[in-house]
């Protein structure tokens, strides 16, 4: 197999490796639109099974009634997020420029189409604007707006970035009625001022509101606008509660029916939330569920899963099981037509995680999910039946497929699966009529990814678990194809350590990593320790307050074991992490102070956005965080990671417009790094943020980091400063 | 004498390698003051040849009674510049702090003594304020000031960095009675803002005014105000010539006579200048000499030297000798009694340029300066009778000392000289009574350093000539002490190439290229090419509107030359250089494109806060530069400078807050970079200006300038990439 191609770079980049995500969305019980790898939409009949091509090339949305396409375009990406939007019949080439009535011509900060018909709502200036019609006049529904300051239906920095995940803070009825918006008030929050170098002959601030630790977080409420009819709006008003004052956040918004929105409120400890039905007209919450933690709060931003008629509904939440601690499961919440008390049932149960709630079958009675049962790294689809004993049933873990997403028609009998590993990606529709669980037909998306990986030295990619006290923690090692037990190899470490998070999955994954691997006869390993999720709350509440410790101790820990393995040269051992990733790194390439203990040495580390002081870090995550906990980096003690680093190779990369990780933090680290005279290199993306936009950073920095860890994994064979002197001296 | 110790970065920045600055001042005919390496002031009586200590340690000016002193405290470093002034008895420890009578408890932006008694000023919010004696009330004497907008009495950034060279814009009348000051508007001038990181945990933008090349400059007018009775101010009138229109500079202030001030007026384009001697009482300014320039004009702030009576002065200006272009020399202005036109004689001539008119004899009628007619690398002290044949003889020339400064006594009868080099440094003073020159007494200040000296494997320094064209241009090469013709040495250029500057001179100099000479083998050289001061205009203004072009053609050159001797390893040649340098150094890297013409090979380069973009850089400058060269920086041509630095190394240092070449020139330069694919290694000094502040910094920046070269000029034994690889699979 030497004569297969290696990965390169250029390989990643020119698109060959990438899987493609169909982006699918189901339009009716039995037809679904998805996009192909060029860009064309097709609906797909699945009862049928025959496809449509709707449209080609392009960004652009289809409105409900399949007449009408909104395009974006002169999108200015990142902090301003401004388009231009055009409309136009779906046939016709012709477009409108969609603007507000009394503006010729401008950017907007939104657009996007209603549930039903052609209703359509677009932001202007923070400002709501809706269309009945493509063709009627535009109507503002809110005034309150403010750029950078009010927000209305789109989500300031904190609830974009933190809490939903989205920009989008607006939510519509399913039946088109009535829309709910978030209105984000962000006047009491400091501002953040981004400095940006190269778009101007003077350089620019740019500004928005960022609370970092201990500053003030914007304010929030809830208000439903009735869009039938004059125009009438109702704020939706926060449960009276002592655990939910003043300062609160809003996480999740969903509407359970067509006038009844779910609302979680959460304090800003984020130890206590309360779930509540809002009456959409009145604007009376009713509270349907609290939970509480003495750490705090995971998970926040689910929505629950009701039923058609609402009086049902399904989340997950942490549940005790035992001495092993809380794990997520289903819980089930079923109102009483004569009573104010709901019956509140647990579907599920065991060590493992319901990573999400997919559909409830109102006639089969059956819940549909996703969860770590089979093991954490894998994600496989069960039923549950809602009655009798809750028999649960696993549907995937014959399929071979380890990692899978997907989503259920509107009545819960057909699936569209998503097999994201780990081979090849691929998608496929199956029938769940009557409880039976069967394919029916393929979608073709992956065949060029496909020839590719046939014709390539991918890397192999292998599973193990590591006891660690009481934990058995999840590792994944990826070698190189031709791999021989008798050869060695550098040991590359990736870190991200973000509680909550996984590293180790059985998604398929091509990155700059597989480079390394594959062409530069590199080893790389995860591991997901202490603080990592979808494994139950005790393993993620464990680094509370000593953040980086813990995590710290069983990275070590897994390279000790791994670099005992004999095809591991422990004298090459490098590490890499990104933002909180970057924390640890920084932490690990300090932290083997006795190299006796562990017989393995870093040699070299590379830290992007690295976070280095956490009260320069956004407020939502403060209760987990820990002041205290920074010192170690900035020690001054003499065995600190500083004089460490005197005979390690450390390099940081930050780009100077990160809006998440400010380049404040390597600023701070490198001023210590001077004044301990430590040796760093640095690389900078200058006016790029924490996500790199233009494709020409993106390829240079992963080229930057396998060039990095290439010269660094190099077996030493470099001449001494004393040779060359002496070198010199002898030629005299 | 290998057993003698080598210079290492801890020797340079302990002090003991760093000659002292004895700052020193006559305050009589015969006596002056100076400042010991420990920080006293010492008074000197030249005649009886002995000495006070007046005080010991700390910053402070005395009065110019000797009664009181300033102390200068908690001082604010670089962009604001304040601190916090007390003021007291000479002998007394108590301290009263120095402030306006309205404020209890400020700092000030500047204080400091009159020229007689105990009179003295201070500005505060960009107002000056007067004091007659140290107990009497403070007096405002202008009050237009504007923080960061207005400035009266001291400079905006444009005149301190282009102009006058000082941050003091204010010019006391010998008598003290009058004080002539400088208001400096920058309404019209654009903000520039330069993020600060480290100091809060918001990031803050420190704004001032930049004039960018083609944007606005400051307005600037003079004023005197007479401090002997009630306030009268009077405003000094531009003279009425269309060359000196709206837009100009005011580039030098001088008094002549207790009543009458020399101000000189240059065009903004500048090539027009006129010298004009103004009426304090009446703000009348009369011209007195104009000059003009085909490409620009030259040292326009040097002030003219007068004669007791004013009626005579003395200054520099290009005048043509033969076919070599024009040259500085002295011209004496003499007004006739009786006549409105005054007669202008040139009192000396050559190919050489005359650097400084120090003093002028009223008895003996000679008038001393230093020139470069004993060759442009070095300074003399020269005498010229200015009767008759303009006698001239050079006082110095027999004193084996290269490099001198000084200063003269006010009657002119002596000298107290600093020879700067080639040795250590020393300072003595000189007796010029009656013509004749002798030495009176040395001035012990370098004892420490000449221990050193002695004690250390210092390089050796020399001198070569080499043509170009029909240039003869000055080189200088550093070589190691033990430096033998057999051995084969690694090669530094260093380039700074600042129109104007000079880079050769016979100066004592140690900084961290005497570590690599003298600890790691180097040898380092530095060549004045075209565009070089101090050798007439011609070379100088060769490089209008080409910037760079010729500079890089020299500095090949003079490397093709060097790289020649067999003692030179022209495979191991490295570049250096900071502001311009850094443009220059960063051509460089480019220009070997055809290695088989140059026989050498740059390998790497270090760049300081480079120029990259000459229409980001300062408006002063705009004549001279030509945004068309920056071209070839940004080239795309394949052949250019990216691709020609994928195989070598370039290492880009800049500090954050360089409020001179802002870190807007680097961002710009590394986009570029990444769109090109080339590799590059950056290190900022976070918050640091041009100059770097704190001695943290300036060791690490150091360090890292030695590491980089020394690493860059190992001999290459490091295996190649393809090498490991077969490495590995070989063990597999």
């Amino acid at each position: 197999s030497c004569n297969i191609k290696k990965v390169t770079i250029e390989d990643i980049f020119s698109g060959k490796l990438q899987a493609h995500d169909p982006e699918a969305t189901w339009i009716s019980d039995t037809e679904l639109l998805y996009r192909t790898s060029d860009g064309n939409v097709i609906k797909l009949n699945v009862l049928s099974k025959t496809n449509k091509t709707l449209a080609e090339g392009k960004m652009f949305e289809m409105s409900p009634d399949l007449k009408y396409v909104l395009v974006a375009y002169n999108i200015v990406p990142v902090n301003t997020k401004l388009s231009c939007f055009e409309i136009g019949l779906f046939f016709d080439r012709e477009r409108v420029q969609l603007t507000p009535n009394e503006v010729q011509s401008t950017a907007l900060q939104y657009a996007g189409w209603g549930p039903k018909g052609q209703q359509l709502i677009f932001i202007f200036e923070n400002n709501i604007y809706y269309k009945a019609q493509v063709n009627s006049p535009s109507i503002r529904l809110v005034s309150t707006g403010s750029l950078g300051v009010v927000f209305n239906g789109l989500a300031d920095w904190l609830y974009e970035e933190e809490i939903f995940q989205t920009h989008i803070a607006h939510w519509w009825s399913p039946d088109g009625l009535r829309l709910a918006y978030a209105t984000i008030n962000d006047t009491l929050v400091p501002k953040m001022e981004i400095p940006m170098f190269t778009n101007a002959l003077y350089p620019s601030g740019q500004e928005y509101r960022y609370p970092k630790a201990g500053e003030e977080n914007p304010d929030i409420y809830l208000s439903v606008v009735s869009l039938n009819g004059p125009l009438h709006t109702v704020r939706m008003r926060k449960p009276e509660d002592p655990r939910i004052r003043k300062d609160y956040y809003i996480t999740m918004v969903k509407w359970a029916t067509s006038t009844k929105l779910a609302v979680n409120w959460l304090n800003r400890a984020q130890n206590n939330s309360i779930l509540t039905l809002c009456e959409a007209t009145t604007g009376i919450c009713t509270k349907k569920h609290e939970d509480e933690s003495d750490s705090w709060l995971h998970r926040q931003n689910e929505p629950p899963l009701f039923s058609r008629d609402g009086y049902r509904f399904f989340f997950t939440r942490a549940v005790p099981q035992g001495g092993r601690g809380k794990f997520f499961h289903i819980s089930m919440s079923t109102s009483q037509p004569n009573s104010s008390t709901d019956t509140l049932q647990s579907l599920t149960s065991g060590d493992w995680d319901v990573t999400q709630i997919l559909a409830y079958n109102e006639d089969t009675k059956l819940v549909y999910f996703l969860s770590t049962e089979d093991d954490a790294r894998r994600r496989q689809l069960y039923s549950a039946n809602t009655t009798g004993s809750f028999n649960r049933r696993c549907l995937s873990c014959n399929l071979s497929c380890g990692y899978i997403s997907g989503s259920f028609s509107p009545d819960a009998n057909y699936f569209l699966l998503n097999c994201k590993g780990p081979g090849v990606p691929h998608t496929a529709v199956y029938s769940t009529r009557d409880g039976e669980y069967e394919k029916l037909l393929d979608v073709e998306l992956n065949k060029q990814l496909n020839t590719t990986v046939n014709n390539t030295q991918m890397p192999k990619v292998e599973y193990r678990k590591i006891s660690i006290d009481d934990y058995c923690l999840n590792m994944q090692i990826v070698m190189p194809a031709g791999f021989t037990e008798t050869a060695h190899y550098p040991l590359l470490l990736l870190v991200d350590g973000t509680p909550g998070g996984q590293m180790v999955t059985e998604q398929f994954q091509v990155d700059w990593t597989t480079v390394l691997v594959s062409s530069f006869n590199t080893i790389v390993m995860r591991l997901d320790g202490r603080g990592s999720g979808f494994q139950g709350t005790n393993l993620l509440h464990r680094v509370k307050k000593k953040l980086g410790e813990l995590e710290e101790r069983d990275q070590l820990e897994a390279l000790r074991i791994i670099s005992q393995l004999p095809y591991i040269d422990s004298s090459r051992v490098g590490v890499y992490g990104k933002a909180y990733g970057g924390y640890l790194a920084s932490r690990l390439l300090r932290s083997d102070e006795n190299p006796n203990m562990f017989k393995f040495k870093i040699k070299c580390g590379t830290v992007v956005s690295p976070i280095t002081d956490f009260s320069l870090y956004g407020m939502m995550s403060y209760p987990v965080f820990d002041h205290t906990c920074l010192s170690l980096i900035y020690s001054n003690k003499t065995n600190g990671l500083i004089s460490q680093l005197r005979d390690k190779k450390l390099m940081i990369i930050h780009p100077t417009a990160d809006e998440k990780v400010h380049f404040q933090h390597t600023a701070k680290f490198i001023t210590h790094l001077i004044n301990e005279k430590a040796n760093y290199t640095l690389q900078i993306y200058p006016d790029e943020g924490h996500i790199l936009h233009s494709r020409d950073s993106q390829l240079h920095l992963s080229q930057s980091l396998v060039n990095y860890f290439v010269e660094c994994f190099r077996p030493p064979e470099i001449p001494t400063e004393d040779k060359v002197e002496q070198d010199n001296e002898d030629d005299g």
